[in-house]
């Protein structure tokens, strides 16, 4: 079974044609030089970076694993060398301020660099990108002085980054947690406490690695309102950002997991290491949460990477795999058997994972674009448009692209058989590797608490409209072409319930707040079936265009057409028991006794 | 985390309560022994071994998985003496015919048997599981001399068994098999060829191990009508059972795999092995359909086992882990926050998980009555009826309750949080190891073609119907029922619905026989949701009977209930979509050519 193959076509297709993102790039300043020449450019050199050093790492990074020694953990083999030429390309500093050796171009163009890295290998990609969320959360809260010591060097690449958060007693619960910071008398702190679940927070790729960390000053309010932001790097620096001594902070362990076994999962145990506070004191958390948006971002990616993966290796074994006979007639006469992609339902589990996969990538290059906007934009309104339409569909996309990327990656693996629980085709591999995706940066449920609960019902639907809108805009410019009008009907149609829906829970949750938590996991699965068929009909209409207009690639924009057709008959029906379910309410939930779950 | 815990008391209400074991035993001739006494003696005697023997082994199975050297495979560490107590205890001959040693007990009994100690270690339950599938084949085909020679050690469990039929090039389709029998003067035949995937194909458990082998003869016809059985022991052995030599039969390597890491799933050589033909030349499919669906009921359970270990493990984690406050006011004021149990969405993965596992329950103990009564039932009409129940019910329950188990799964890892990706609380060896169940023994695919083509539609109906007039006649019996009428209503839409959709789905497969292939796994989904909605309406009728008549197990039927409304509300609406997808047709599959779906 051959490695990934960056699917250049779809991504041009997503980025510049659904996307628009030539006339992006002209209107966000400073990005003159991001040309579609260039960044078609860039993005070819990626993918061919991607094939050949670090997709090839996959499978080694899941078998050897990361090894713990005394506080020391090296990486897999080769990890450490596509480190290297990652950093000699100088792919750290792409889209970072040029101002601390960063190349400037847009963060959306990251997102690509991201969805490449993670799809040939994402333990790998695990290790710059928790550097770049640590380079981001720097640059919008670092003093100068921390920026030049700290972040040139993390944009250069020769250091990396992580985030601490997690203690064994909380993780959600970040108010709970325990990490103290006592001021010393030179200005910094001493850090001591336990983090658990930091990813890469040891390793063997670079000189330094500078851990971004939640810790409690001694006079701090109890709870979230106590929580402030030390930057602890575990070779301590001069301000030349020459390295001098070893700083208290050491690996205490590392995780044995189901998946991503190439990305060392730490145990951090900070014995009064000195650290530097970053942002105001006792804001540590909404600090934080610059970080954490780009990493539920990334680990949208994650999903759209693995329903690729899983397409790309299913795709070419069932075109190759000879088995039963086509139910409608043999198909392949002079083999033995037909090959397993003429049967309905085999076709059914690749159209899914097309479907998933091409439609978060629109969903995500659109999402990165707001990105974009929020930093770059020069009209007000502009920036708050993108900041409303980012809140509201970055819970979205981490939730639902992680969960029907890790359907994808099941149905992939299901494709091949008994074969796919095999692990030499690596199929059970992007599975495993899959699975944390729903549990990291926060849960499902957890992002499903933030769409309903903070982005929804906290802006009276304000966020929702901002989305809906363009849906509506979209049908009404589609009014008349007739080739779209189920999908303008069926749209039309859907958001409207999505807006009742919306009410209903609002009406429901005045009486009983539970009403939010039962809802929530539903309607986010459900506005993530809603805004996907935003992006199919987006798509079909455009191939329609293409198609009228007379394109050399009539089979592409035809396959466009039918993957969207395939969406709003085969996926998007999904909605119709979400409705159900939301509406039954929180009462059959919460009838029941903890007590009186198991006899 | 603790172990596994036999869940007895739902047992007792599956069994006894809902499903009238002590009558049905009463009707089973050569059963008698079997009173409620004697079979909840036995299901505690089995639940203290599997809990204190089988379980601890469990994870130790995962982490050393079986290690193959030249030919010989080693089992983890303590298979081999656990074995040893479970046929010294006797538990080989429980369900088998006194004749050969077995102690005639009924075939469902068996089957609650399996349940705990697939629960409590699948991997190690696999052995024995291929045993019984061994030796209901060689009871129903074999002749009296193979089976004085075979059986009995087989049903005194010396010896254990497997079923060799996938080759490297064939799965499914078994057609395409080409494992040759040539005969020898003797009488014998000697068997080539080499067969993958053999679970407990080789292992250090037993004296010896009787492989039961499809394979062809060399004037057999092409496809699966030139396909015979074989008896190939991997010591040859004399009539009466004494160990000759080696056979020319080899274990030419085992798989590494995603999960059930304790079971060998073996390659294996067959060089001009000896073998005896067992039932008649070039049947050898229909005999082996005996051990297929012995082993389809098998792996059902083995959906019903991942859904009730997860469930068991996510529910003390919920109620012990303290994160976060309930919205709806603080429930825990003493601790520093509240267990996550009081949260609407972690109780419904709980009540999801609770849900599958003991309806499950309660639909696998059903069909294993329907399994006695086609064996022993006096009247020609029971066994017609059960037959037809078996049929129908098998391919639901191997795929609805595989694919539920593994989401049921996946929803106890969910439960806790980023800790469930861990190895060391045992979710995601929950998860890999239920993944194999929606593989093997058939696809979900496979199943739903056999459901809705051969058995459904290939009876015009008639099996369908069996079922349904169940569900009708449990209707007309509560229909007076107030506390009842929104399952009954419920049950009755439904059971027209499902009528409806097999016309509508037959009507098309008769322009189109693609429409089948494209309708089957959605088809199957629906009727695993349609036909466990009637077990747990029936056991939310029973349980309000025991609570009218003033049960002093309140709690524990108000939980059926509870749980039943759960079903009705959360669960059973997915059909709502089902029947959106099934009614779509055929053609969003059959467009796109095979060639684009990727560019």
């Amino acid at each position: 079974m051959s490695e990934y193959k960056a699917p250049l076509r779809d991504i041009q297709f997503a980025l510049f044609e659904l996307n628009e993102y030539e006339a992006h790039c002209a209107t966000l300043p400073g990005s003159e030089d991001a040309t579609p020449d260039v960044v078609s450019a860039i993005i070819e050199e990626s993918a061919k970076f991607c094939e050949n050093v670090v997709g090839p790492l996959n499978r080694v990074g899941d078998q050897e694993g990361c090894q713990w020694n005394d506080g020391e953990v090296t990486t897999p083999s080769g990890f450490k060398e596509a480190y290297q030429q990652y950093v000699e390309a100088g792919w750290p500093s792409m889209t970072h301020d040029p101002e601390y050796g960063g190349q400037g171009l847009p963060h959306s163009l990251g997102t690509v660099l991201s969805e490449l890295l993670g799809s040939a290998n994402w333990s790998w990609g695990m290790y710059p990108g928790l550097s770049h969320g640590c380079m981001c959360t720097l640059h919008e809260h670092g003093t100068e002085e921390q920026k030049q010591t700290y972040l040139t060097k993390l944009v250069e690449g020769t250091w990396t980054g992580t985030m601490c958060l997690t203690e064994p007693h909380c993780g959600t619960d970040l108010g709970m947690l325990r990490t103290k910071a006592e001021p010393n008398a030179d200005g910094s702190y001493s850090i001591s406490g336990t983090k658990i679940f930091i990813s890469a927070g040891e390793h063997d790729m670079s000189e330094n690695i500078i851990h971004i960390v939640l810790a409690r000053l001694p006079d701090a309010p109890q709870g979230t309102k106590g929580i402030s932001l030390f930057i602890v790097p575990k070779m301590n620096v001069d301000s030349d950002g020459n390295i001098l001594d070893r700083n208290d902070v050491k690996c205490g362990s590392i995780e044995h997991k189901m998946g991503i076994h190439g990305n060392a999962t730490c145990v951090m145990n900070f014995d009064g290491a000195k650290g530097y506070l970053i942002g105001p004191p006792n804001k540590g958390l909404s600090c934080m949460f610059t970080f954490m948006n780009t990493a539920r971002l990334g680990t949208a990616l994650q999903g759209l990477a693995h329903a690729e993966v899983g397409f790309q290796k299913s795709l070419e074994y069932t075109r190759e795999r000879l088995q039963m006979r086509s139910l409608s007639g043999v198909k392949n006469p002079e083999g033995p058997a037909d090959p397993i992609i003429v049967h309905p339902d085999v076709r059914r589990m690749l159209l899914t994972q097309k479907a998933f996969s091409e439609g978060g990538r629109m969903m995500t290059y659109f999402i990165a674009k707001q990105v974009d906007l929020v930093e770059k934009a020069e009209d007000e309104e502009a920036r708050k448009s993108a900041d409303d339409l980012l809140g509201f569909l970055t819970p979205i996309a981490k939730a639902f692209l992680t969960e029907t990327g890790f359907e994808s990656a099941n149905l992939g693996l299901q494709c091949y058989g008994g074969h796919g629980f095999i692990a030499e085709w690596g199929l059970e591999q992007n599975v495993r590797d899959a699975r944390i995706s729903t549990l990291y940066e926060g849960t499902t449920g957890i992002q499903a608490l933030d769409l309903l609960g903070r982005k929804v019902l906290g802006s009276q639907g304000e966020l929702l409209k901002r989305f809906t809108k363009i849906v509506h805009k979209f049908c009404q410019s589609h009014a008349d072409n007739e080739a779209m009008a189920p999908y303008v009907a069926k749209l039309q149609e859907i958001n409207k319930e999505w807006g009742d829906l919306t009410m209903h829970v609002g009406m429901a949750a005045m009486e009983n707040a539970d009403e939010v938590g039962a809802a929530a996991v539903d309607y986010l699965m459900y506005s993530g079936y809603a805004s996907l068929a935003y992006f199919w009909a987006a798509a079909a209409a455009l191939s329609q265009e293409k198609l009228a207009a007379g394109t050399s690639e009539k089979d592409f924009y035809e396959s466009k057409i039918k993957t969207a057709k395939f969406y709003f008959d085969r996926l998007l029906p999904r909605t119709a028991s979400l409705v159900v379910t939301i509406k039954s309410g929180a009462s059959n939930l919460m009838e029941l006794d903890a007590e009186h779950f198991a006899f």
